[in-house]
């Protein structure tokens, strides 16, 4: 593993052998220390929770962190940011964690720049969130290691999702037993990477061992498609009344940040069956296995 | 003492504490390690000297710091920042430095979150600026140890500012002898917390043996007050004329940043009697107390 | 040396003391500590690469850093930039590296404050940057030390070009056998430092050893002066065709951010003959030889 771009580019073995380690990251009180690297975080996209993430783990590594807020740089194309990540990797910095609208743009810096440089993906437009998918597989496992007995329901904008999409790949890759997406027609993907999918929150819902429900993106909803924030509400929030479909010890799940009283209400998001800072707290435990990795593959 | 939210929560003797301990870090040369500890800065209004000055404490203390720039943040309301701290909690972070706009913000915060979080009040509106009273009376104690001997006057908006309030208050509960609040009528609030108010120049600064000097904001000044600057000026700039009323070993200070030529003139400001520098140095160390006590208190 | 300002305040003896240190530290794997200090990144203009490579010097002595970005700051005069390094020093911050339009602040700032604080010119206007001229130094003395045998050229907006004052300065200071500075006569200086200049690109180029490419600022190249960016890049483009002119070993730099396919082609920019990146690398230890020098003359 020389960058962590995407959840399809890595085996089932790897996949679980980062599981493992953020798990055992959780249990331990020492951590490896590896002061004499450095990570960079280039976020082109606003992130207060991702960004921190690597941070704290970087902390808990031992590791420098540069912050580089890149929102309202003027670097709009890849070949600027590809010369900028060149350039800090002339000063030392080996690892890069880059969020950037472009889809696919972590994964073209990869091919040019090459192996001294090791890239991961924290998000690239609508295609892949691969940290987050670890994330939620290590929260998942955690609690239901029976991954192929497993009825996992996605609630949201799927066909805008990176979430959703590195979610659907760890799922394949794993052997999820049953994987629905659930969302209204609009926001219905044209293909699925696995599982199927519903525009029934009922048939979704049924018998699900875990929920995992997606941020609506009100200003995509609102002004792009027209589609009425009441009537999602109404059809699609996850609720005490629409949980109870699921099955009664079935896990709440949230990438964050919450709309509260949008997609989903206050006392199912702070509720019994919410592990949405259980997810937080494993992505830092996840974001130490990644770095871990890229570190004992480049040494 | 499991949140740091206003001077009236404090106790005498916690107050006493927090100036003694501020004392004794700035005598030291080896300070207690808190590596393991993490704050997060969230300023949600523009600071540069809090800010650094947390984050400098937070070095001292060897403890991480996460610089979170709020200014610009779509969080406005009260939830969100909520779920922000929460968030930044189950990613390991107990300690939270927090500066915003809206009065009693952090006191709600910490009502709702409960006691594994730490907040520190950087300042809230015109309500509170704590930790800013512990260094200004950290200030005056380091030279003029008798309170209940000494005449302290406060010159500017006291009617808007959060400096003024947690300094009554702070005056209050240490039996300061004399407290005198100089504004124009205009700026003088309806009630007080302690000593007493006078338009009159002359009478508050007579034989003080402190002069607190407050920043002109111009800005409110100006457009929403109409208060004429030159005959702010006139009246209530502390120079060295008006300066010659207090004691001639009276010490000056300002919580900054200044307005040279506005509400101080230069040669005050930089003159002998000039504690402001001393302010700032005490900030550290005032800041080092209050981290250090919550630590404490948390372990 | 006390502070660094400018390249031509420096002895010729300084100079080659802070070059020979830049090789020194990249040779050594491990360096001094001076985990006692810190760092202050003021940067009233735009910077990544500055900023951070003084941030991984910093780091590399073990120093603290922290990082203020007053792009956006109302701190607009030298009053209140005073103020604000008064007020860090008081919080015990000694080291300053700041970048600002107005030419002159910093020696300015430095006559001002005295000799508690170490202020570093980052770049101030067009007027000098003196760290780029010993990083580019070292670049060139760490392939070709016999300087009195060079010729360089420096090719591009010499006027208004802070790095090719400096430049200029360093090769006055070091006997650098030929400095040629080519530049269409709208951006000719009116005098020089040291070294001729011509608006001959074939000219300048012939028979040279080393080849520095100045960015080109397109914002001034088209608003303000219009010069027509295509006949530009006919005239004084570093191509494969124009670098034919000078030597077969001739070094090509960059101070970078580089405009491809304007002033400088990629093939010319990746290819062999470039040390672009190795003066991003040389950066980094130029400036832990200036922290170096500054904080054992302070102590």
């Amino acid at each position: 593993m020389n960058h962590f771009l995407k959840i399809s580019q890595l085996s089932r073995q790897q996949i679980e052998s980062l599981v493992q380690r953020s798990l055992e990251f959780k249990q331990q009180r020492n951590h490896p220390s590896y002061s004499q690297h450095t990570v960079a975080n280039l976020f082109y996209e606003n992130s207060t929770r991702t960004r921190v993430s690597f941070e704290m783990a970087a902390h808990h590594l031992s590791m420098s962190v540069i912050n580089l807020d890149l929102q309202n740089s003027s670097e709009s194309k890849g070949e600027a940011i590809e010369d900028t990540i060149r350039t800090l990797a002339a000063m030392g910095i080996k690892y890069f964690v880059l969020r950037h609208k472009q889809e696919g743009l972590q994964q073209q810096l990869a091919n040019n720049i090459g192996d001294a440089v090791h890239i991961i993906n924290a998000g690239d437009g609508t295609h892949a969130h691969p940290s987050q998918a670890i994330l939620d597989m290590t929260t998942i496992i955690e609690q239901k290691p029976h991954l192929d007995k497993l009825k996992i329901a996605v609630l949201g904008n799927i066909k805008h999702s990176r979430v959703a999409n590195s979610f659907q790949n760890i799922c394949s890759k794993l052997g999820v037993g049953e994987l629905v997406l659930v969302a209204p027609e609009l926001w219905q993907p044209h293909t699925l990477k696995y599982g199927r999918i519903t525009a029934s929150l009922v048939d979704g819902l049924t018998d699900a061992d875990v929920v995992i429900c997606l941020r609506v993106q009100r200003e995509r909803l609102l002004e792009e498609e027209h589609l009425d924030l009441e009537s999602y509400r109404h059809n699609y929030a996850l609720t005490q009344q629409s949980l109870a479909y699921a099955k009664p010890d079935a896990m709440v799940m949230h990438p964050g940040p919450m709309n509260r009283g949008v997609e989903i209400d206050s006392d199912v998001a702070d509720g019994a069956q919410s592990f949405i800072l259980d997810q937080v707290t494993n992505g830092v435990y996840a974001r130490m296995a990644i770095l871990d990795a890229l570190i004992k593959h480049g040494s």
